[in-house]
């Protein structure tokens, strides 16, 4: 790629970018638009929904003063605000401003220069034009020059660094972990288990066999428990239910013919019946339906229950010691919060959820691998010359120079977008087959699936396929993948800051707008919905956005020295990316659950992955360029960097599996001094209880006038 | 290899097995062996050290009524005499001898005839003799033929086989597991853990943070402690003074001129002194040094202590969770038996550790690395028209057809035998520095650790520099493994078949002889010696004999379909070993710990990695035989065994790891009806405190009346 093109879609974003930030600062003034960019405080009641319809014109002139309100409030307003979830993917953000202008500076003040005073490239094509940006990168350094050892100390100096960081990073939030737990209240989750396979004996219940193994066992700790029951089928009758009844409603406020129907062929023939008697018997007997379904759901019981204990202690040590002697019955686990479990694929059986896990294993490497399909056709579209081969028809649209510009530099990166957007949703299934019993393990198992997704389809198929020499058994041929990558990787230095531009500049942006939100919410103005019923506060997906932002990281690292031009559009990604999720978090998404910082570990264990990877690449490159002592030397740098992940996962890691029992017993002697304690206690006996077996279903007794499930 | 040179060395090897045996049953019946072949019952006190000389001529005559008597015993009586590790050393004999007998029905009679019926040999190389081992494997089948479907069959229901086995053999392991754990006595170790990395915050002792940690957090359960000191010196004190006084007895009991010396030059010039009186005050002047250390000990605390709990669940509780809100503090673990104990390089920081571990892993990989020189010499041998190249004034030798045999057949197994001799030892050393604190622990590390060792230069390093394929780099290009593996596996068949008669056969007659104890024994009776005073029952060597018999099973099974010829010789060697090593057991090792079977999951993971490779070069051979659906119909199953493999990991591994609460209770509350109970906790307090620091060193009182270490 030449550098116009570049320019061009450098240009084209950096417009899309501010267009969207004039667009933003617009709508959102727009009264109508507050559940859009401000649910949360729609949810606290704070701001009225649909007050203030006086017309002035400030509110059609964009204006920046949003920015200031996202940059001013502390962490600590943040923490209490979003929660720690959303603190620990802010540092993200702080901690790659960090890592990457430090970069910067290094490669555009020191590297940069270096790779462009050599000559290596006019040696090897005569003629080339000066504009390409080949002669930015390490391919214009001389072969087996000495000015590559500047590069060789860059290495050095920048893992050296980012282990620095990483290292404080870790003990950072660790200890903002362990102040979270500290401050907060007694929460269910904290006192409870989940526990399955209870065995059953014939002629007793899952309940009665749960009680007496705990009561026996854990005399002194054990509070209640709550067996789990099969309520899928209760569910759907409920929202039948539900549905029929808000029908009801739309008749009966609207007048006239829209009341009556034929009963016959389509509604067209036979005799006219009164629609809301019609409904009304309906819903009657969707009623007793429900009514029936829930006596008859004691017979229903799953061999797993929810047991609750008296201090988070006694918890700690259910759920981290084998209860059973068969390592398949009464295994335990740490209960998450009763909003966050989720199980659309529960099950109690160890043999079948240890099937579920293999076959998701498996679904998720063949749905790995069958998505470099895809990629390589995008791949196809930055190679004009193969598509006017296989195209021949488009040739004459091919040659107009602007087209040409928008389809290798901006295109490709769009379409692969556009593929990634069902990757999310997918991997989220996965997790959701995999065993999981709550929405926060599912993200924290999917964001590690798309990681891994992202970082191989889009990186490796890219950089390999890119250089026609992709193969996809490059996995099984080790000791060629650093001369490989070092052929590969600098290639597509162009592609992936065009990348950054589009995937981060413009998709950073967009996540201001909220398009679908924005359409949805238009859609149900202009139909006249009441939307305050279905209206929600969103949940911010770190499972799509935490992946995304790694993998820019890994762009980072790995070009870092070899094409240093690609570091400042990263550092302005990440200062957008700030501000903007600053801003989202404060104003847009409330927290679904809280997992109390367990996605750093995510973060850290990927950014080591980046250095190696990094130095994979130089032990090649250094080859390749003839300085075969520096790649030597490069070789102990990857083993420490691998040394040094170890100690961080020994020194840190335990502190986000668990808490450990001094700090469990410190939080439990602060109980017996809190007078609310014997009030959270009852209502932990029912948490866990599962809320349909309890909704009071009886609409049609007292007609419209109660509202939804009292 | 032809025929004649492997008769040679099983010739040579079954003499000199009926040799060993025949010896053994002489020897073992001379009344000056006892010590030798039955240690434990004079340990018992059973059998009579010096009696019985009278002579007479069945002494001299073999017999085998000791095989009888090896023979009848239960399993049970094994496991009361022996403990239940030897239980499961004898389970891997009838484990190993079940799954060959099986694969030699198939071998024999099915893949053998098969294998001879083809003519292939003939056919790449005319004019062949027909005496080579090689017309009797796999490589003789003609390319494409449809035979081959035959061994495809047998690798299918070879693995099949092994399964079945592998699980019901984890699930009848666990259970003994299990029950032996019901019937055990209490015992110190179930109660204790050991806690390192003790905070000691200045102005404070170890023993009392442990005891406000421990009496604040567990006030219930916690019984006492015994703080770890550093008694290296003390020990070494108690050593020499120990030496002194066994001289001064021995000159005491002397007579005349050996009490006296000259004092000048070498002890030939100056004045007479009288030793006895010398000596005397050199043993004063050491028990001052070993009781003034004693008094000094208590400022040499190490941050570290054993702490004992009044329930066995209470010790589990506080060993399986996290103490200290810092991972690198509180470190607990359980703590082993207290004769069990042993750590020559205890450390109790953390960081200490980690970095030792790290160390370790690195020496042992350049360790394995650095033993192919020695191999590759060996292999050498075995092509006689290198060793003439390299050697030429041995070719007249090398000439004489007897000792071309030797050479080829013999020698290379026997010198491989010599240099892993020292192996063993290594790996004990490498995994006491890694940081284990139990005798048991380390032998079990060094187990794992000499099978690598003997998998990766034995069965690797023979297997393809043999073929003169050998890259040392072959792990870094797997795709090609399979192939390559093909080529070299069966070249090597007769070097394997002769290293199971000569490692197998004679090394496990010769385990009978106790070569190094006789000549020890026969020493120590010529000088004199009182052998009473230095006498011991010796111990088991798992560490090195598990390694050992695994590494026949991998041979036997990736040998199976390639060259069925070796697994006669392989159930002759189980047979043997199992009667012979029933026989040690029963007479002469006596357990030096009690793992409770924890040996079997590397008996276990062993065979599934011999499948896992036998399924490897089957990949390749298929593909090499020109049968390319064979090759890719086998893929499935290395699958599916790592599937197999992974649900038995789940499903019996974790009761192998620690007891499940479950069980802990059930003992727990036996001991409440347990009279004896109260006087276990009352020797539990001093059962972990070090013997050197109560020895109550008072010889020089007592003078040589007392015995020693009273």
């Amino acid at each position: 790629m030449i550098l116009s093109a570049l320019l061009t879609s450098v240009g084209i974003n950096l417009a899309l970018s501010l267009l969207y930030f004039a667009l933003y600062s617009i709508l959102r003034k727009q009264p109508g638009n507050v559940e859009v960019y401000a649910p949360r405080s729609v949810a606290e009641g704070k701001s009225r929904q649909d007050g203030g319809s006086d017309f002035n014109l400030e509110r059609l002139l964009p204006s920046a003063n949003w920015l200031k309100r996202a940059w001013q409030p502390s962490e600590d307003e943040l923490l209490s605000k979003s929660g720690l979830d959303a603190v620990v993917f802010m540092r993200i953000f702080i901690f790659s401003m960090r890592v990457f202008a430090f970069a910067s500076v290094i490669g555009i003040f020191v590297l940069l220069p270096v790779n462009y005073m050599g000559n290596q490239l006019e040696f090897d094509f005569i003629g080339l034009q000066n504009s390409t940006l080949e002669s930015f990168t390490i391919s214009n350094v001389n072969d087996g020059s000495n000015r590559l050892w500047i590069h060789f100390c860059a290495v050095y100096v920048f893992t050296v660094f980012v282990c620095c960081l990483l290292y404080f990073e870790y003990s950072y939030i660790s200890s903002k972990r362990l102040a979270f737990f500290y401050s907060s209240k007694p929460e269910p989750q904290q006192f409870t288990i989940l526990v399955r396979g209870v065995p059953v004996p014939s002629g007793t219940s899952v309940g009665h066999n749960v009680e007496s193994f705990f009561t026996e066992h854990y005399p002194s700790t054990y509070l209640s428990h709550c067996v789990v029951h099969r309520t899928s089928k209760l569910k759907t009758l409920i929202n039948d239910a539900d549905k029929l009844y808000k029908k009801l409603v739309r008749l009966k406020s609207s007048q006239g013919e829209e009341r009556f129907k034929r009963a016959g062929f389509m509604g067209l023939t036979g005799r006219r019946v009164d629609l809301v008697d019609h409904y009304e018997r309906k819903l009657e007997d969707a009623e007793v339906n429900v009514r029936t379904e829930q006596s008859s759901i004691a017979v229903k019981e799953v061999r797993a229950a929810f047991v609750s204990f008296k201090t988070r202690l006694g918890a700690a040590i259910a759920s981290s010691i084998r209860q059973g002697v068969n390592p398949t019955e009464w295994v335990t686990e740490p209960a998450p919060h009763p909003q966050d479990v989720y199980w659309p694929f529960f099950s109690a059986s160890f043999t079948k959820r240890w099937i579920c896990s293999i076959l998701v294993f498996g679904a998720f490497i063949i749905l790995t691998i069958l998505f470099l399909v895809p990629v390589l056709i995008v791949q196809g579209l930055t190679h004009l010359d193969q598509l006017e081969f296989y195209f021949p028809f488009l040739k004459s649209i091919l040659r107009i120079t602007f087209v040409s510009r928008i389809v290798t530099g901006y295109l490709p990166s769009l379409i692969l977008q556009g593929f990634l957007y069902f990757v999310p949703p997918i991997m989220i299934m996965l997790s959701s087959i995999q065993g999981y019993i709550a929405m926060s393990q599912i993200e924290k198992s999917a964001c590690i699936k798309v990681l891994f997704f992202t970082i191989w389809n889009i990186y490796f198929a890219n950089v390999l396929s890119g250089s026609a020499l992709y193969r996809a058994n490059i996995l099984l041929e080790p000791k060629e993948i650093p001369a490989l990558l070092a052929v590969a990787v600098p290639g597509q230095a162009t592609f992936f800051i065009a990348y950054v531009v589009t995937s981060g500049w413009t998709g950073t942006c967009s996540e201001l707008i909220q398009l679908k939100r924005l359409l949805l919410s238009s859609i149900r103005g202009i139909f006249g919905r009441n939307s305050r019923d279905d209206f929600e506060v969103p949940s911010i997906p770190y499972h799509s956005e935490i992946p995304g932002i790694l993998f820019f990281s890994l762009l980072g690292a790995t070009y870092f020295f070899l094409a240093p031009l690609i570091l400042p559009f990263l550092v302005v990604f990440y200062c957008l990316a700030y501000i903007i999720y600053r801003n989202q978090l404060l104003n847009v998404y409330s927290p679904a659950f809280e997992t109390g910082g367990k996605f750093w570990p995510i973060v850290h264990g990927s950014t080591i992955f980046s250095l190696v990877l990094m130095h994979v690449v130089a032990i090649g490159i250094f080859g390749l360029k003839e300085l075969p002592l520096a790649s030597s030397l490069m070789i102990p740098l990857p083993i420490l960097t691998l040394i040094f992940n170890n100690y961080c996962l020994r020194r840190f890691l335990p502190a986000f599996k668990d808490y450990s029992a001094e700090s469990l017993i410190r939080k439990d002697k602060d109980d017996e001094n809190d007078p609310t304690i014997s009030t959270f206690f009852a209502e932990l006996e029912n948490a866990y209880r599962d809320p349909a077996l309890d909704i009071q279903y009886s609409r049609t007794d007292e007609r419209i006038n109660t509202p939804l499930l009292a």
